[in-house]
């Protein structure tokens, strides 16, 4: 099923740059739309896009209503990831296993690329949902994208996260200000997905937040398994630079409870999620499968 | 009633940003906030709203129903002046007469400040449009923001400007790559605020085309004028560095034909307006004063 979900998000996320790059009218922005396929395009877990359509599907048989905006999201996603790579923000130059969009084709036109996702992926939810979804519905969907991208959502986050890195310890020991950032830096974009997938699927508000909550909960594991991962892998199997949390003192669960007490963190996460998905009525077995997959390499 | 639009715009814009930093639950993303807030509330033409408000107004009594739409266009314009402002962009430090948003801020922080801008823009015309125009009224208002946004609008075009600095004589002698860049860099987000005003006026699409078709014209028109003026002017008087696009060797209607072939041109592409804005019956007395504000300082 995951498998499935993501062999339709990578070529529908093809087609879509595709698209554009065969319009004749916009032949002299093509560098940008490169940069933008680029990032995108390269191999990637999907978890958004699956996690959107996951979360149709379990509303309603026909969850290919949902492809557009898993794209979109997947599009979001790297946005975030080539304006996180720049220079004057994490300065990563590796993204994927592959040099970050900035240093294959500058910064200039890795920032306009970012740019231009934002709105392409709303645009594609816009233009690409089927035409038997009735508008307040892909408006309501649209909100949900709208907000993870911005203030409300990623942005918010990852203001908090570079905050943090140059603030005094007090801050720094705010148990708040940590999850402040792993619940905007991380968990707004899985609850995006997720509600996004149910909306389209058609579920009612109560089905919609306890398919958020689920997603809330995930992307915190998800971020203390990221933090783990990076102290106990290498760059190649990251495909992103290993060990750069600590050398840039950034604040994670591992530079914030030690490497044993994140892993214990992380682990009461999981029980956590599992009595989600059991009570919630949100079963779903790619669900306890993606959740599975996050910790296979640690524990 | 330019001043009218325009301090109803300026009122708006404060009020949504102090909304989002009176929000008690986003304290820790204030700095991205205030940096957003910066660059959008600083004193400004407002043409981008006012051209919104007033479409509206040709057709319909009620042109309060834009005010949401016509700040989320400033916020947009503002968002591509934070990012063209950049070290890797044009690299200004003065904008609007004051220091440019990474100055003051940092570039990170500017960085954010311009994708936050993007979505919420989008979200407030979803949030804060009256619930009395129907949701398929205010998709298609929102298309037309989202369009201008990205590659097919404001990105597209600074793509190709920025390849016009680097590429070979031979592109640069092409009029019609001149012309790509100034439709999408500067006519399509006159385009979208016309149109949007318009939609949500209930005007129908021909209509709709019709002030686009202006809307265009005339940002053909503003970009010769600012042109001319960036050669013409002190940097006081612009309130931004003047004299940039000879030393960055910008494909400009100056750098193209010299300052009388520009001159030349400003003058016809005038005409070519007032002739749209007295046959397609799109007659407004506010976008006279506009087109004629925009020469004041020339002829």
């Amino acid at each position: 099923m995951i498998k499935g979900y993501k062999k339709i998000i990578d070529e529908t996320l093809l087609s879509y740059f595709e698209e554009i790059l065969n319009n004749k009218e916009h032949l002299y922005s093509k560098k940008t739309t490169e940069a933008m396929k680029y990032t995108t395009c390269l191999k990637g877990k999907r978890l958004r896009g699956v996690l959107c359509l996951e979360s149709c599907r379990i509303f309603s048989d026909d969850y290919f209503v949902a492809i557009p905006s898993a794209c979109a999201l997947e599009m979001l996603h790297s946005q975030s990831l080539i304006h996180d790579d720049l220079p004057s923000m994490d300065n990563d130059d590796l993204r994927r296993g592959k040099p970050s969009c900035h240093k294959v084709y500058g910064e200039s036109f890795a920032i306009l690329a970012g740019d231009a996702l934002i709105s392409l992926g709303a645009q594609i939810i816009i233009d690409k949902t089927s035409k038997n979804i009735p508008p307040d519905r892909i408006l309501k969907a649209l909100r949900e994208y709208l907000i993870s991208a911005g203030i409300y959502g990623i942005v918010g986050g990852q203001t908090a996260d570079l905050e943090a890195e140059n603030s005094s310890l007090n801050l720094r020991e705010n148990e708040e200000y940590l999850n402040y950032i792993q619940n905007y830096k991380t968990s707004a974009l899985f609850m995006a997905s997720c509600a996004i997938g149910a909306i389209l699927g058609g579920a009612d508000n109560k089905k919609i937040d306890a398919l958020k909550k689920f997603a809330q909960s995930f992307g915190i594991a998800f971020q203390m398994a990221d933090d783990i991962l990076d102290v106990i892998s290498t760059t190649k199997e990251l495909g992103k630079t290993a060990g750069k949390d600590e050398q840039e003192n950034k604040l994670t669960y591992v530079n914030k409870y030690g490497l044993d007490g994140a892993k214990q963190k992380l682990k009461r996460q999981i029980r956590l999620i599992y009595d989600i998905l059991s009570k919630e009525d949100v079963k779903s077995e790619v669900f306890k499968n993606i959740v599975d997959s996050i910790t296979a390499k640690i524990f």
